[in-house]
């Protein structure tokens, strides 16, 4: 199959090329180095040393005697991105190609409109060229759970029956989105269910939780495959984020109470979501929507089971609740249905300590590189609040907190 | 009280404006003429003979000894529209400044994207520059009651109450829009929803039906102080297409069976509404959401009064079912709340033979400037669909329809 992804130098969109190309698939990258451009400005990296484009694709070739194909450009380009579907004609679009943090879209007024850009105008660009070109082209498209919010009652897949009034209709499930870049995820989605309805596109939206882990399959062949491992608290994901704070002997930065619900994924999950997604493709005007996690639990929980974790291998950790920067809900109603995947046969990798030392265990490889700078949550979702402990604008008293 | 009006030299804004400069109001405008402009470029233009920005804002004082004052920019231009508000301190934004064509954003991805750009960026920067430079400001957004499309159960207005699997919250209401425009609006409806959850702004979603109508206290009291009336297929709309068609002796352009249901308002009560909003302001932290119509009709119940109504005045009409252009159902359930405005004190001017009569009447004084190649409808929602009588793209050809 001619597979196209965007974003295929990312975190996700790397281990995701590598895992369709073993499995014979002819892959297709694009990617404009936004994350790696970003660190450069802010001075911070990846934890785990990424090889350049060229010689991920280079010893990928010299591993397995595969080719995967690059493209460099941006997707708010419509006419780059065109050409790129008019040269591949893909028969499945992989779409990670999306600023993808909550921080980074609220800093200012400048970043929540290049998030709102990038990601919704490109996208929108991807369905014209996808329903001109390649119109049975399956799209399998990045989400959040995020966008959901934090509802009073279940989270469905998507969609949501409703009774009212005496009547009854099977509409989208309302979303309360949390960040700039949370509403960018919904504005695609409800592009994406148009494109379906009204043009008869084929799109399955896989409303992601929060990922964590660092190895997969393909990335442990050779040092150069290694994928990036972000911690600072833009980039950074929760789990991620504390398991290097343990390792460098930061506190683990738990936003205010903790008690905040969401749901949660291993690494080699999600290229397995992303598999099935593709191999059992949507209908001719379908939109079909996945909520991609394998188990939910709280921040706190997740902070505890890293200082246990952290603990078995000598670490002593401490857990502090730094002020939240965020609005959100501390303590919350949540249950979200996941039901859509593992029907199609996900076999989730489900978390435990073991897992947590595996990552302790990579991290202290690299501990190194770690910008300690960079961990302390600064970002604030409303301005002016500068006044609490970790909220300094300023780097090096940043770096103290 | 200081009202900026983005979109002041438009159908609805440039009314609005002078509404509020009569009630002693400090009036500012920002506008880009793209509409003026998107004639210009088809060749097309207002029914009336409207008069330059500068020559209404002159005519206006001369017949009132008011001021209104006006600025020219894009607010996808975010420094531009930032500098308005630090200039002008708004107590209340009134926000037309957008794309507000269905057609035209479906006219192709350039289009599709020039309309998401202007509206949801321009809309974004609009809500930093508020948060930023004026907190307590009200933001009264014009939105459209296309956001909800036609789903099986009564429309509420903005928010609904779900009961489900024994819980229950009350969520933003389920959205199927029909158009990449009718999309845009949806993206606002959220990015406002967000600013006021988080930020604490206050904002009043006007969800608006059809508008027909001419004439306001206000634009009749000089020539030059009139508004402009789009016929078009792209910038007209149902009712005020089918005056200037029964007056030229063009068939009614119905599209499909014309049983698409949609709520329909007088220009003179957008006015009323707009200032009911504005003097019963949102609380902060409060998005409000009102239905802006009077009343629902059918297309084909227009098409019938309208037929009537010129008969009268000794004009024989025939309607046509043209091929639908749009990806629309043409027989639905459709009934949609309009309580809160009424709440609020709207004295609703109802439609019937007589006022469809004196738009007539006004039309005729005027149909020397009709542009009757513009008037079939030629833009598709789904593509390559060009068979179709009235779906012919070559003007001369389209003017024969």
């Amino acid at each position: 199959m001619r597979i196209l992804i965007l974003g295929g130098d990312g975190y996700l969109g790397w281990p995701t090329a590598m895992r369709f190309s073993a499995r014979g698939h002819e892959v297709f990258i694009v990617d404009n180095f936004s994350r790696r451009r970003w660190h450069h400005e802010h001075s911070t990296d990846s934890l785990t040393p990424i090889a350049s484009l060229a010689e991920r694709i280079e010893a990928w070739r010299e591993v397995t005697g595969r080719d995967i194909h690059a493209m460099i450009g941006n997707i708010d380009d419509g006419e780059f991105l065109d050409q790129v579907v008019a040269d591949t004609l893909p028969e499945a679009v992989i779409h990670y190609g999306e600023q993808p943090s909550a921080p980074y879209s609220m800093m200012s007024r400048r970043h929540a409109v290049a998030t709102q850009q990038t990601n919704v105008i490109g996208t929108l660009n991807l369905l014209f060229s996808l329903r001109d070109r390649v119109p049975e082209c399956h799209l399998v498209k990045l989400g959040t759970m995020g966008e959901y919010g934090t509802p009073n009652i279940d989270i469905e897949e998507g969609f949501i029956e409703i009774h009212h009034k005496g009547r009854s209709d099977t509409l989208p499930y309302p979303k309360l989105p949390g960040s700039i870049y949370h509403l960018s995820k919904v504005h695609d989605s409800h592009n994406l269910h148009f494109a379906c309805r009204i043009w008869g596109m084929r799109a399955t939206d896989l409303n992601q939780g929060v990922v964590y882990g660092i190895e997969t399959e393909e990335t442990v062949l050779d040092d150069r495959l290694c994928t990036r491992f972000d911690y600072d608290e833009v980039f950074g994901t929760a789990l991620n984020r504390f398991c290097v704070q343990s390792v460098i002997g930061h506190p683990l930065t738990v936003y205010g109470k903790g008690g905040q619900t969401r749901g949660f994924l291993n690494i080699r999950d999600t290229l397995q979501c992303v598999e099935l997604a593709v191999s059992n493709p949507a209908q001719r005007g379908e939109f079909r929507v996945f909520n991609q996690f394998t188990e939910q639990f709280t921040v706190a929980e997740l902070a505890e089971l890293t200082q246990r974790a952290a603990g078995e291998l000598g670490h002593q950790v401490e857990i502090e609740n730094f002020p939240n920067p965020r609005v959100e809900m501390e303590e919350h109603y949540y249950n979200a249905v996941n039901t859509k995947l593992r029907e199609l046969g996900l076999k989730p990798h489900y978390l435990g300590e073991e897992l947590v030392k595996s990552m302790l265990t990579t991290i202290e490889r690299h501990r190194g590189r770690v910008v300690a700078r960079a961990i302390a949550p600064r970002t604030r979702w409303k301005p002016g609040e500068l006044d609490a402990p970790g909220a300094m604008l300023d780097p090096a008293a940043a770096a103290r907190g």
